[in-house]
């Protein structure tokens, strides 16, 4: 077990003190006390949930042969392991089981925790560092040893008031009396016609405090649930195999953008009079909450109870969540319900918002970003959808977003038109939704797979220039529903619009990892709100490492990095001894075909396998020759080839893997069976790491399709070698010593691709075609 | 999707209108409203959750062009099918997805939902019986309706007063000001030998109210959390093999029943002065937390913050458990603290206790409720064990139980020795807990295997005469972990000692299955609870099944049956085509029993396929004839096999399989995306249901193990036949035309036997044995 803590901030001496005085730690007498007084009394503080500290103080060992109560009683004095041996059973650490008595410090090295061994523990002033800096170090579940004694009551005698402890806000504020109301925030559009501009219900849960708070505002089309029946009856065939490309341009109408009627105020202002209880709460906002900063959902229009149609990341979406935040800085009119023109204001708010949220809704953070709205002041924007057709399309191709085949902006829209929950309120949009779809349907361009304007309204990568607030991305290097090209184009974009961000890469795939043991996620982020949203002059935007990167051999280990493809690619020759030439044929046999086609995944893990008799006929496998030391892959792998089609179009599907046997990380995360609350008492969520999993034989890396007619200008004739270039995803990706690389070349894929129907034969000459890929020495800033 | 509710209870005419005007939905003037009006009054008050109604109203659907705003407006009358299309609404079921407007009724029929449809709805009052049903029907996501009503806040204005709705507590009691507090309860034993008796700590969790409520009490030694890794450290070598039996009977000295000091309590009474937030909480007792039943855990003595050592069944631990109730009921002392001698009073209580907890938990619950302690009303036993010799034994061979290779007494006592997680405690504790280790693995005498004083001890069955309230049993039919031989045993003795008790038969492994979405489990608790408990004349003990099955073939189907293992068995030849006798050499290679070791599991999914090179060649599968028609197999299948072995010792297994392709219900339960709650915005859990897998092509449905020396008695000599009697765990088990049954015999069996290392050959005589099994024509008495 490790624990990585890049939220750590440093303060000054004098900084510390004033907030030991805040928590209590400090009273007027502190500097009259013996160090072991002061100790003692820390201790004390540290059972919140018992006035007989003393049956406390005995349950912990200080040295071989007595426990704290004895050991205070003999007054020896405290020395720096017997600081960090109770010190770690305050962390939660078993003595004789996750650590012994007589290797304290190699315990410490070994987990990582961020004890400062060996300081000097002499006055109380040295006591008083050691202490501010032991109530910041993770316990063995992964809260701050100071948010662990909120989790036991610590706060219950404060005040509904922030407070702050190493540039972090504490869970000061009571979870039991939340306010949770609702507000109608009327929009500029009226998208359903029935004259009026849409409304779009939102829910705040937020404490009652008098004092003028933040908010965290996750826009989730998902969050009044979804339609799951309607979305799978919708999904697309794809056995429908890929086209020769004709290239005739459709006209694109995109939607009409029908201003409705705007609703008068009444002259008196409301109250919330909709409350609502369970609601799909994302656990970063909820450890926030009880922590002084309002938590607010919504899913646009068109979701249960707004109104509106759903689009899938258009401009009108976009327009609703911008509405959300415009009514939070007081920017815009929003009311009690839907019928009574009863404005309602949110004077708790004190109008600065960040938006959070992972998937769709992390997209929404970064479309809402880039129309620079006022108050928006951080996104936390994780495994986000940067440019729609990257998600739903890949140079020219229909691509599925991994294990959701057949799905498009058609079906997603379906899914999340949670209006058709309630048949009363369907059944008067069901007309303006079923045009809106129909539009969906026809602007995608499923047929074709080519980009067009409606998808050119979908890239907010473009858009990035008028980004205001500073950001932060997060991304699965291991993500193949939104895959890692989405981050790293955003990425790239931000540098070059001069937009601050921070970037965390992690090994699983599409996941959060707010409840990650190894790595303080939770802390940095609520360090970066802290002081975005309340200004508070912690500097932790510059004292935080700017890309954090986890380690893809060694479990819970995370480093800071430069930069992500600085690197001037290496050309690898894909000539291997038998031949420069090879063809393979893409035609599977019935049976195999309708095996992989029920069971895309099989797929996945059969194709890189080196040994495979299911697709060996339909595939190119080449190994690379071994390195002589380990590498390091940064950036974009891309396969140059000169191939041929035995007709006069076809496309390719590639993926790069590392091969040999050995434990790799899993793309899944494992509760640990230890447990985190939010707050005193408040949500409750298991814990999670990354583990190691049994040996494999291989595993991908990195993944790319495409048409081969990737512009209007590529010439493919029956036969006639053409070159193409393929970028695969991009990767950051350690291959220890004694590890290949192999490069597998296909076309049908059945987990991502339209499956091909025609058995066409490709043939390459690898002679004339290679792998350029970014290779790094293995050097990490940390 | 079907609902089956059993707890639905026969309630007067009188009595419904009286609770409908206790739940505020019939005021003064009820009488004088017309049919609509009172109808639109029962649908505003079912949406507590907003101000204005009529935004809801609009939102239900009608008729197939009217929501029920204009419905209402439009004056037309109320007929049952605008009724029901409604109700299903408001039961969150979606129009056009779940149900088609035009087949409510049999979309009511499909899913079994309570609606009375058909009965006439023309004057008020077959209003009110219409919309008391209505109230009572389990929504989609499995509450029923008043409940779900109460997850929306319908009782936020009610008092902390109990509530009661067709013989069930409501959730009226505020979960958002629970007091927890500690109670150290002293026992009459010094079991870890500290000159004093010890104390356990009792965790208790109560509404705010000045009410006597009852308590629910959950024993259970793991509350304070588990030693995993010392446990792991001290599982058991299970490669030995098994031994010829010496039958010489070592002394078992049972623990010593140690009475230490007994405190003085001081005169004056304190209150409590320890919180907790965090712990493992049963969401049923949960459930009825927030309908006014305090709920209470306690590991008993070895715990956490209590003292003493950890037994593994034994009657200190029992005592232990026993001393919690009679604290409880003001028969015992209970401390602020372990150091003070302050009394604490359990005031609030009303003297009645019901015990709940599966497993380990269920098991104290039967345990405790042997000792007739007063107080004590009802049990609800799930998956309990009756005889722990049936656990870690059986017919003289150490078994495991499912999953757990290499377990013994001894390891469960360290696993749950969670006094060690503090050192300061352990230290002090860590001799006697070492003594009290070391006795139980003299007695556990796991290298004979053996019946003996020290299981005698352990053996609850033959106190089920000391019973004295009522119990309910709940065990899974596919639980290979705590057996169904446990149920049926402790089923048979309650018949037979006259103990009132209703029992529960799912088709699940080791779960709990009050979150389980077809079965009104936690209504049916609910109702008894609160007849025991509060003594509401409901007659719910009288009115509920006594014994209900789940169907094995169907899923989501309870059956309502008279007995278990009521037939006489008929008797079924093994005698197969080819010969009369049959043999198998009890030898794997190293290879496979290296495999099979590390992963026992595939080994139980090996020995049961009809074709299995991996242990054909040590096993005898015998597959019988096809019955003529569908066959209900109910109770105990018995072998009764001629068999003699190569040596003069030897050990068999036997396994009946049900073969044939078909698909068979799952043994865990799918979590089915709903959630329920506990309470207004009170813990939050997923549903879940037991569905249909893919096909399979065979199942196991009971199994046996068995020494040859059964008894000092059998005589076994080295190629020579005996007879011997193999009795399966007891089974009620559905098997279609078609499929067959088939019986595998087999000696190592890697799951749960130690692992043979004698390549000893058995032999059988197929003309001179049989199987026995119950068959009954398959009826069900609903």
């Amino acid at each position: 077990m490790k624990i990585n803590q890049f939220g750590l901030l440093e303060t000054s001496r004098e900084q510390k003190e004033s907030e030991l005085k805040d928590l209590g730690f400090l009273d007027e007498n502190w500097e009259k006390k013996t160090l072991l007084q002061l100790w003692q009394c820390f201790l004390e503080k540290s059972h919140p949930e018992v006035q007989n500290k003393n049956a406390k103080l005995k349950t912990l060992m200080a040295t071989h042969d007595a426990n704290v109560a004895t050991f205070l009683a003999s007054g020896k004095p405290l020395t720096q392991e017997v600081f960090a041996r109770v010190g770690l059973q305050l962390l939660g650490f078993i003595e004789s089981v996750d650590y012994e008595a007589d290797h304290i410090q190699k315990f410490i090295e070994t987990t990582n925790l961020s004890f400062q061994y060996g300081m000097p523990l002499e006055t109380n002033i040295d006591l008083i560092h050691a202490w501010y800096n032991f109530l910041a170090i993770h316990t063995k579940s992964g809260l701050m040893f100071i948010d662990f004694l909120g989790s036991k009551g610590f706060f219950r005698e404060f005040t509904n008031t922030h407070l702050f402890f190493n540039g972090k806000a504490l869970p000061v504020f009571d979870t039991f009396e939340l306010i949770r109301e609702v507000v109608y925030v009327e929009t500029d559009e009226d998208t359903d016609e029935d004259g009026w501009n849409d409304l779009v219900k939102v829910e705040i849960i937020r404490p009652k405090t008098t004092q003028p708070i933040p908010a965290l505002f996750t826009a989730s089309p998902y969050n009044q649930g979804v339609m799951n029946a309607v979305a799978d009856k919708g999904l697309h065939d794809v056995s429908g195999g890929v086209q020769k490309k004709s290239w005739s341009k459709k006209t694109v109408q995109l939607p009409n953008r029908v201003q409705g009627k705007v609703r008068t105020p009444s002259t008196e202002e409301g109250e919330s009079e909709e409350t609502f209880t369970q609601a799909l709460e994302y656990s970063l906002n909820s450890h926030m909450l009880s922590r002084g900063f309002a938590s607010i959902y919504s899913t646009g229009i068109g979701g249960m109870e707004s109104e509106g149609i759903m689009p899938c990341g258009e401009a009108s979406q976009v327009a609703s969540f911008k509405a959300v935040i415009e009514w939070l800085t007081g920017d815009r009119v929003g009311y009690t319900n839907k019928s009574d023109n009863i404005p309602m204001k949110a004077n708790w708010c004190n109008g600065k918002i960040a938006m959070t949220g992972k998937s769709y809704l992390g997209t929404m953070a970064t479309a809402v970003a880039t129309t620079g709205v006022e108050g928006l002041e951080l996104i936390i924007s994780e495994a986000a959808i940067s440019n729609w057709y990257h998600y739903y399309r890949e140079n020219g191709l229909v691509i599925a977003p991994g294990g959701y085949q057949g799905e498009d902006c058609d079906v997603l829209s379906a899914l999340t038109f949670s209006r058709r929950k309630q048949a009363g309120d369907y059944y008067a949009s069901r007309l303006a939704f079923k045009k809106s779809l129909t539009l969906l349907q026809k602007n995608q361009e499923r047929e074709t797979g080519d980009y067009n304007a409606f998808w050119e309204s979908l890239n907010y990568l473009k858009d990035v220039g008028g980004i205001k607030c500073k950001a932060v991305l997060v991304h699965g290097l291991n993500d193949w529903n939104v895959k890692p090209k989405h981050v790293f184009e955003l990425h790239q974009a931000m540098l070059k619009q001069g937009v601050q961000h921070k970037m965390i890469l992690h090994q699983g795939e599409h996941i959060y990892i707010n409840n990650n043991r190894s790595l303080d996620f939770t802390d940095m982020m609520n360090a970066l709100l802290t002081e975005s949203l309340l200004e508070q002059p912690s500097r932790s935007f510059e004292q935080l490492p700017q890309i954090l990167v986890q380690d893809n051999v060694q479990a819970e280990t995370w480093h800071v990095e430069r930069g992500w493809g600085l690197d001037t690619p290496s050309e690898l020759s894909l000539h291997d001894n038998t031949s420069g030439k090879q063809s393979f044929l893409d035609a599977y046999s019935k049976d195999v075909a309708a095996d992989f086609s029920k069971n895309p995944h099989s797929f996945s893990e059969e194709i890189v396998k080196a040994e495979s008799s299911k697709t060996n006929d339909q595939r190119v496998f080449l190994a690379l020759p071994a390195f002589d030391k380990e590498v390091y892959l940064d950036g974009v792998p891309e396969l140059q080839l000169r191939v041929k089609s035995n007709t006069d179009y076809g496309f390719l599907s590639a993926r790069l893997v590392d091969l040999g046997e050995a434990k790799r990380l899993k793309k899944v995360p494992t509760l640990t069976g230890e447990t985190i609350d939010r707050g005193f008492g408040f949500k409750e969520e298991g814990v999670k790491e990354i583990l190691l999993d049994s040996p494999t034989s291989e595993k991908m890396i990195a993944i790319g399709h495409t048409h081969l007619q990737t512009e209007k200008s590529t010439v493919v004739e029956k036969e006639v070698y053409t070159d193409i270039s393929l970028k695969l995803q991009p990767t950051k990706y350690r291959l220890p010593k004694g590890r290949k690389l192999a490069v597998v070349i296909y076309a049908t894929d059945f987990d991502f691709t339209l499956r091909g129907t025609q058995p066409i034969e490709y043939t390459f000459d690898f002679d004339k075609s290679q792998l350029l890929i970014p290779i790094r020495k293995v050097e990490h800033e940390d």
